[in-house]
C-alpha cells in the first residue's frame, strides 16, 4: 500500500502520560493581550465586556470537558482543574493541553462580536497554555489561592493607578511613581481620600475574579429535567465572584477535590 | 506581600524544552470533525471552501511565525514545519504547541464568514495537536512523503466512493462493499468507465493538498519594498498543490532542510 | 580558551526534575539473575546468603541517603521509599536514579566475599533501576503490598515446587505440572502432606521479605551517643521481616508517610 | 489471586521512550571522587592503575552491549556512544542509563584488587550517569572533542601544578596562586624550564585519554575465529590514546557514525 514505506514516522510520536491520581491544572494566557487590548479599546483598569468573554469561552470549556470541576478567570487568564480521578484521552498531555486551548479560542473568537458589538475584530486573539500537576489538595487549594491573590493586589494596583491618571489627571508615569513602594493600606487611602472609592465597593467581579463551579445536580433537579423531556443532565455550572482563599468556598464543596 | 506563601505552587512548573538541533514538526488536526463537516454541510468528497479557509488559517500561523518555513495541509489536519535552528519560545514544547494550535482556530473561527458566507456557525470548531521531533532530514522528507502519500489514498477512495454514492446510486453502505478491498487501479478504472472521470484531471488541490512555502526574498524584492515605504520584508508564503514526495519540490528549495 | 567552542554540547542536558510533593519510589531489579544465580549455585527455593547480601547493600544505601525512609526488598530485588519532601540532587531523574543503581550494586560486589566465601564471582552482577512516583499515601501502601504479596506468592509457589524436586524426587518438568492452576490452599496442603511442611513455620525472611526502616533516634539515644563521643546520630536503620500490608506497621511508624 | 488489587500501582511507571534516529551518549561520573582518590592514595597528577581499571570496566560494559561502538575516558569520567540505530531495550531510557551505570560499577569493584593490589577497598565507589541525545554527527563529534579538549586542559593544569609542589616546593595553596590566570604557553613554559619536562613527552594517556573503538572484525578473522572453534564474534575493541578532534580518527572509522 502506498505510504506503508513512510509510516515509520509515526515512531517518533512518544507517549506522553500524565501521572495518574494527581490534579490537573491547564492554565491559559492570552498571548500578546497588552497589545490586543488597547487594539481594542478595552476600557481600564477592567473592561467588563472582555472579563464576559472570558467567562463565557470557559463556561464553552466545562460544558465540553465533563473532568473540569473547577475555572479560576481574571484578567486575561483561567485555569481549570481536572477531577484527580480524571482518565480524559487517557491523560495524553499534548492531547489535553491543545483540545481545551483550541476550543476557548473558538468560543472567544466566536463569541466576540456579542460581548463586543460595535469593536471589529482587528487583530487574532490567541492564548498559550500549560498544564501543571498538582499531587495533593493542599496545592490545588494554594494554587486558588495564589491566582485569587493575584487577581487582588493587581486590581487594587490598577484601579487605584487608573484612578490617579483618569480623574487625578497624572500622567502614566507619574501614576507609576505615586505608587511605587506603596503597601495595600496606602493604595486603599488614596482611593477613598483623593477620589471618594470605597475599595470594597468595587464589583466583586473585579476584586475576586471569576469562578466556574460544576455543581452536581440533585435527584429532585433530575426529576425536573425528565419531566421536561430535556437529555439528562448530570451537573450544572454555575458562576460566582467570590473567595476561594478561605475554607467556606471548598468546605461547602468536598467533591472538587475528591 | 500578599499571595507570597502560595507562590510555591509555581515550583510544580517543570521544563520541557525540545532538544535542540532538530525539527519539529507540528500537526494539527480536526477535532471531532466528521461530525462538524456535517453539521455545516460540508460538500463531498471535498469542500473548496473548507479546504481555502484551512489554508487561510495556516497562512495566518506562518505570517506569525517566522520560523515555520513550510505547511502541508489535507482534509481537516495542517502540519508545520519548523527549521532546525529554530529557538521560538526557548524551544518550550507547551508554549509552542499551544500558542500556534490557538492561533489556526483564532483564525479559522474568524474567517468562517468569509469563506461560509451563507453558513452560520453552529458549533464550535477546535483542533488538537502535536509536535513530533524529527533528527533528521531523511525523516523529515519522509513525514511529509507520508502525509502526502495519505492524502492520494484518501482522496482517490472517497472521491470514488461519493460517486458512486452520488451519481450510481448506491447507499454509502454499497458503495463501502463495492471498494472493500480494492487497489487503486481498480478505483480508477470505476471513476472512468462508470463515471467517465479521469482522476489525474481531479484537482490538483484535492489530490496533492496545499504546500504552503516561506520563501526568502531576494535583494531587487527588497528593495521594491523599501521603495514603497513599506516595513521591510524577509520572505514570502506561497501556495502549491504539487508533489512533495519526489526529489524535485526539495533540491529548488534547500533552505527548507538547513 | 580550548574547548570553549564544543561548549555547546551541554544545551542538550535536559532538565529532568521530577514532581515535588510526591513519593519516589526506586525500585532495582537483578540483571540476569536467573542464570547468575545458576552460575553462583545459589540454594533453591530461597539462598540466606544471597538475600542476606541484598540487605546489606540496601543498609548500605539507606546509610548514604537519608531521604530514603522505607526499603522493602525480596529475591534479587529491593525498593527504596523516598520521602515526600525529598529534595536530594534537586529531585534531578538520572542523578537520583543512577547513584543509588551503583552504589548498590558496589556495595553487593564488596561485600559478596562475606556472604559467600567460598564461592569466587564469576561474572559481573548488575542490577536494573527505575524510579516510580506515587503522589499519595495510599498509593505507597499498594506499592509494598503489592511486592509483597508477590513475595508471598513467589515463596509459596518455589517452597513447594523445590519440595516436589528435591525431596519428591519429580523432574521440574513434573513439578510445574502438578502445581498448574493450583490455589494457594492445595500448595499448603502439598507441603503439609507429602512433606510435613506447616508453610507458617517457613522463615519469615522467606515469608515475607525484607524491610529495612530508618527509626528515628530518640533523646535518651543521642544522649548516649554523645556521650561515647561519636558524632550524632539522628536515626537509625532497623530490619525485620514483618507484614507490612496490613495498617499495623504503618500506624506504628507515621514518619514514614509523612 | 492475592495482589490482583494491588498491581494498579504498575499504572504509574510511564513510558520513557528516547528519541529514535539520534545517537545516544552515556557519561559516567565518578561520584565523591575527590575523597575516594585521597582515601586510596592516588598517584598524582595522574594515577595510572585507576585509569587502566576505569578502562578494564568501560572495556567490560563495551563487551556486554554491542550497540556501543565507542567510549571516550579520562579521570574519573567515561562517556559511550551508542549507534544511532541501536535498539537496546526498545529505547528504555532508565533501564538503558541504569544497566549500563550497574555494570560499570561492578566492574570496577570486581577488578579493583587486581590494579591496586595493596590497597583495600575502604569506601564504595560509585557513579553517577546520564543518557544525552544527539540527533546529528556534528554534535557527536563536538561532545567528543569538548570532553578531550577538557583532558587536555586539565591535564596540562594539574601537570604543572603537581609539578610545582612536588618538585618545585610550592604549597598547593602557592601552585595555585602561580597558575591563576595562566594560559597554556606558560605552563608549557614553566614545566620546560623548570622541572626539564617537555609536556609533549607526558604519556599519551594522559595528555589524551582512552579512546575504545569497536572495530568490525573482517572475513578473515572470523576464519580464523571458526577454525578454534570459539563462538563467532563480530567485533572486537581496541584501546588508543589519540586524538579524535581532528577527522582523521574518524573518517578511517565511518561506522561509527553511521
Amino acid at each position: 500500500m502506498a505510504g506503508t514505506k513512510y509510516a515509520y514516522v509515526k515512531k517518533f510520536e512518544l507517549a506522553d502520560v500524565l501521572l495518574p491520581g494527581t490534579f490537573m491544572v491547564l492554565r491559559l494566557d492570552g498571548h500578546g493581550f497588552h497589545r490586543f487590548s488597547q487594539d481594542h479599546d478595552f476600557a481600564k483598569p477592567n473592561d467588563e465586556r472582555a472579563l464576559q468573554l472570558m467567562d463565557r469561552a470557559a463556561s464553552d470549556v466545562m460544558a465540553e470537558f465533563k473532568d473540569i470541576v473547577l475555572a479560576f478567570g481574571e484578567s486575561d487568564e483561567y485555569s481549570f482543574l481536572f477531577k484527580k480521578s480524571s482518565t480524559l484521552y487517557n491523560r495524553r498531555h499534548a492531547k489535553i493541553l491543545t483540545t481545551v486551548t483550541s476550543l476557548f479560542t473558538s468560543s472567544y473568537v466566536m463569541h466576540w462580536s456579542e460581548y463586543f458589538p460595535s469593536t471589529r475584530l482587528s487583530s487574532l486573539p490567541s492564548f498559550d497554555g500549560r498544564i501543571i500537576i498538582y499531587p495533593s489538595t493542599r496545592e490545588v487549594r494554594d494554587y486558588f489561592s495564589w491566582r485569587q491573590a493575584d487577581t487582588h493586589i493587581n486590581n487594587l494596583y490598577n484601579t487605584t493607578f487608573w484612578a490617579l491618571v483618569q480623574q487625578g489627571g497624572q500622567t502614566t508615569a507619574q501614576a507609576h511613581e505615586t505608587l511605587r513602594g506603596t503597601v495595600s493600606k496606602t493604595k486603599h487611602e488614596i482611593l477613598f481620600s483623593q477620589f471618594g472609592v470605597n475599595y470594597n465597593d468595587v464589583a466583586e467581579r473585579y476584586r475576586k475574579g471569576s469562578v466556574l463551579v460544576r455543581e452536581p445536580l440533585t435527584m429532585e433537579d433530575e426529576e425536573d429535567e425528565r419531566k421536561k423531556q430535556k437529555p439528562k443532565l448530570y451537573s450544572t455550572i454555575t458562576m460566582h465572584h467570590c473567595d476561594i482563599i478561605e475554607d467556606r468556598f471548598w468546605t461547602a464543596r468536598p467533591h472538587l477535590l475528591e
